[in-house]
């Protein structure tokens, strides 16, 4: 979008990085293909073993490359998942029974990980979400997401203990539908969402668990689900890896 | 969300950063705040130089702080902007005259520079979305906006050269409403959007223009807006600075 600048200003290793992007956005590199390495571009441009290092590492910062130990760096293979945001909320999705996951997978494998279903007093920005006084028993319900074998979001749900009691939604399988559809069987459906998104570099432990390579960002979603008469029944904070994701929305003027 | 990880194993410059975060959750340093330097916390915990560096280093590789040239660390001061993607988009905005930012900024002040109004060939992503051939004539629209002294986003329009010949879309005013009221006017109303959005970290270039301090990444949006019976009529290619921004959807089930 931003074209490179040029000129003769420019350091060096900045040239031989904007080189090999020319080479990657014309296709003579691939996704998962493997970048020439620190001697083959001190032969091809003359330079000092650093300048070459400096070069792999713009494309490794800016998410476009990767290193792989002890084989190279290597075009990054950004195959994201679609995140259509409204339509996979849709009634009509976990309506049916249906889990929100499969309208973003296609026909790739999905694990659900590390999860965990526990009874904790709410945090203080949950609390003023749910309009409730902090420490009020919630029902937290951890995940983790892992596609095609590589992990790509972390979830935790807020739900009020009281609200959810005696449910499917304090076990770890919520059942046909999921959550939504539990709620909708003890008056509580979901009618309005509200979606937050940000973006920032990861914790270590979120980089860890999301098994993220160096220079990659995080998108954070906080999703509120309302009730009739905007009542919160859920707060779901997603972690998401951001180099697996497209979220789209599409909407009417 | 998702907590710090605690216990012996853990290095002591985590450990440390793992305290100035709680504290700053906590509210003991708010938004601005200079945090302790480096002799502060060796004097504090009896660590070297260099861990007490890295624990610093921890809070500005995750956004949490910046260092600022010869005066310390600081806790960034996140006052994002809050970008109701659909409300701001509704037709009530700029059907009466108003520009679609104008939602978003309450009172604060806004500054668009770098405008740039040409004609180019479609490049071969804009021409698949357009629904033409790659190289045919686009009025190209290229600006950047600084919020309070702060740039904030650049943003690249793309519209078919045929379609807005002879409007004010050619021109670096459009007039009230903009571009998307102009586009009313020729019969070329939009009438819905599909906003994409991704992240990554930013390109130097990216990175110099919005002013990014280290370990900031950008928001990628990529909004197509259609008229009736589905023709694209403007693709618009956004690069936010994520410190800067939450983006929020607001939708039914």
């Amino acid at each position: 979008m931003v074209g490179s600048s040029s000129g003769e200003k420019q350091p060096k290793y900045q040239r031989i990085a904007d080189t090999l992007k020319a080479a990657i956005d014309s296709g003579e590199y691939r996704a998962g293909d493997r970048l020439p390495g620190e001697n083959d571009l001190m032969d091809a441009y003359g330079v000092a073993r650093m300048t070459a290092r400096q070069a792999l590492g713009v494309l490794q910062s800016e998410g476009i490359a990767e290193a792989r130990r002890g084989a190279g760096v290597f075009v990054r293979d950004f195959r994201p998942l679609r995140r259509r945001g409204i339509q996979r909320l849709a009634q009509g999705q976990w309506g049916s029974g249906r889990s929100i996951w499969s309208a973003d997978i296609d026909n790739r494998s999905l694990l659900v990980d590390q999860v965990s279903v526990t009874e904790r007093g709410a945090p203080e920005h949950v609390a003023r979400v749910l309009g409730v006084d902090p420490g009020e028993p919630m029902c937290v319900r951890h995940r983790r997401f892992v596609l095609d074998g590589k992990p790509v979001l972390l979830s935790t749900s807020y739900l009020p203990a009281g609200l959810v009691a005696g449910t499917a939604i304090t076990r770890e399988d919520t059942g046909p539908g999921g959550t939504y559809a539990r709620l909708a069987e003890i008056g509580a459906k979901p009618v309005h969402f509200r979606e937050e998104v940000r973006s920032r570099m990861p914790s270590g432990e979120e980089g860890a668990r999301l098994e993220l390579s160096a220079g990659t960002p995080v998108i954070l979603i906080c999703r509120t689900a309302f009730a009739d008469e905007g009542q919160v029944v859920e707060l779901n904070e997603m972690i998401l890896d951001a180099a697996s994701y497209v979220l789209e929305y599409d909407f009417d003027a």
